[in-house]
């Protein structure tokens, strides 16, 4: 078994948290290293790395929790606009490897001028043909999870 | 009424769209100005703005499809690394005025070296003080919303 995170340790009660929100399935804390203030970490109590690995209910619970937070979050920091990251494996930035949705509030402009989360948005264009056969790819692979 | 956005053309099928899984609240489709191969757009069909908007039931939806899509894409893209971002207004650099998730698969590395989400983490600290009060703060609008 691999060991216990950090999250886990929190859930458990065994490491001391900011707790904002709690429910039978969902932990919701600061963050003690805030990109910006209010930063919030919202956790399912289901100890999985990565989204994808999330049951049903869990991940539903998660998305419901969302919402509240959000409202909750706006009307105490005092900014109606916020940042929801959640980070899969290593290389997209995940340092704890139980699934977390940071709840990120910014305060002034976009861009490096205000704070909270900054993110450098680099599009690119998506071509007919590629558009269709990509799409039909992950259509056939969520058909395939849908039967299995 | 505020004029419809593109995502809600979209769901009534009056602007195509790449798509890959559609239920009774949720549609997914393909960014056309991707950050990175594979680029989904996760929107409920309840046409609101931000995510505190949101009913509970359209929010579950959306959080119920993530897994599922999430382990649809990595199949089809061959990478399991992932952000998903969901950003609330303008200063968050939300550009369509429609809830929607990004799940923006991570190719290579992280950081400006491999192709996906670019984000700058620049972490603050958590002083104790600070934190509870905060977390009080937000707990209480928690509460506030749940009996309202």
């Amino acid at each position: 078994m691999a060991e216990a995170t950090v999250f886990e340790r929190i859930i458990r009660g065994e490491i001391p948290c900011h707790r904002v929100y709690e429910d039978d399935r969902v932990l919701a804390f600061l963050d003690v290293a805030p990109q910006s203030r209010g930063h919030l970490l919202v956790v399912p109590k289901e100890a999985k790395a990565t989204i994808g690995e999330l049951s049903d209910e869990s991940a539903a619970a998660l998305g419901r929790a969302l919402p509240r937070l959000a409202r909750a979050l706006a009307r105490a920091v005092g900014t109606p606009h916020l940042n929801v990251l959640q980070n899969n494996g290593a290389p997209a930035g995940q340092t704890v490897h139980h699934v977390h949705f940071h709840l990120i509030p910014r305060f002034g402009p976009a861009g490096a001028a205000g704070s909270g989360l900054q993110v450098a948005w680099k599009p690119g264009a998506l071509g007919a043909r590629e558009g269709a056969e990509t799409a039909a790819a992950i259509a056939e692979e969520v058909a395939r999870d849908a039967d299995a």
